[in-house]
């Protein structure tokens, strides 16, 4: 399976990603950069996005970043350090970079911006590699 | 204004922690516990809850518990790490108690378990104390 | 091999632990208790401990938990929160605790605190559990 | 004050760097790369460089990097991920690089990484800004 052939199977039943309006702008082995605009029913109580919003769109750029390898990988550890103020209305876009790899595990940089370039968000996440092939996962379901 | 009026305030206009079904348990200054039901619409690709769930439950929690004290603080680094998966219907906890605090950080640590006590995941947050009270904040809205 | 036995193995040439002058106040699987005072060559330009300083001797009380079981832990992802300083001669204590285990990882608290009980810093860490035994290495080596 | 001068001033009374045989390679406002040899006497009981060793270097690149702006800044929250392990002998350098900044708060990146340019570790940080200025500091003591 490509990449692109695993995240479209992933996006399928991912309904939270679809419910974030997540679309899938480029993906490689080992990369993703996805796009959404966030919502009014994405903000918390100051009228901005909820810090799970830029978390929720790093966590699946990491996710299909590191299942576009054609293992599947779990994420361990992660972390997010936010910026600026995301507002209801922007686009964000989530860009993650595979760092280093080893057989089982995999570190990833996920920056999140605008359109217009400014960083809002820096996101860090480890994932374990199962040693389960996407082709074993697609003949089991 | 008390805990639990800043953290009615902040629910009112919290879409997203509504739209999670978020409902707070316990306030007091600095500790805040939360609970919630996972829906097939939390979920990710594996059909387990999209990491962004727990994290964004854990985030609500962090913020009430540390606005708790009547002073402005916003959210300015934070960390999880997912131990066991989450699955559609599985209620979960979150419970925020305050580590440290000085005149302009304070430092939290969230843990997220299920029903029966089996702890899903932790969670550990800065927040920036901004020296905004919130009788100040609720005058200028 | 108990966990005493593993932990004098390994301080033994742990020529790092030795300059910082760690004592190994308790030990059992997955859990560690150190003691370490803090001298003026670790200081930083300002006269208080080098943040290393903290973080190597949590670091220290995190592989000699997670080794405690009896099987190589390898440390993959660590961070530390520095809440007050440490100044020369300070004692330090560092507790590491065992949050959750699976087949592969495992996941620490250490708390280090001084003798009053203030603490001075909180670390976080997850192991990779290599799946050799202390038995195998010490033959190896 | 330059930012080399600052960093000079730091380095005389930072007797840890100095153990460590740190050496300043560039400074600006908001980089830093640094240089040091390990040691065997940095080394855990496994013989390679105890997670320290990486930790304490980057910490230092990120403390120059972060106070050659002029202004005291303070290390609150920092994790490293461990990629590679690192022997006596090695060479590693840190590159410490400014990732944003506000009114009281920096974020960096720091890589360690070896002469042949193997990446070592990923270090992440954020501080604090107190608002002092090094003149003022330099005055002071």
């Amino acid at each position: 399976m490509t990449p692109a052939e695993i995240v479209a199977k992933m996006m399928e039943k991912d309904f939270f990603s679809q419910w974030l309006g997540i679309e899938v702008m480029e993906i490689r082995p080992g990369y993703c950069l996805l796009r959404m605009r966030v919502r009014e029913e994405m903000c918390n109580g100051f009228s901005i996005a909820h810090g799970g919003i830029s978390f929720s769109l790093a966590d699946s750029a990491l996710a299909f970043a590191a299942n576009g390898h054609g293992e599947q990988a779990v994420s361990i550890s992660t972390a997010i350090d936010h910026l600026e103020k995301v507002e209801p209305g922007d686009i964000l876009m989530a860009e993650a970079v595979e760092l280093h790899t080893s057989r089982k595990l995999a570190r990833y940089r996920v920056e999140i911006f605008d359109e217009a370039g400014a960083m809002k968000a820096i996101f860090r996440g480890t994932v374990y590699r199962t040693g389960k092939t996407w082709e074993q996962l697609s003949i089991k379901n």
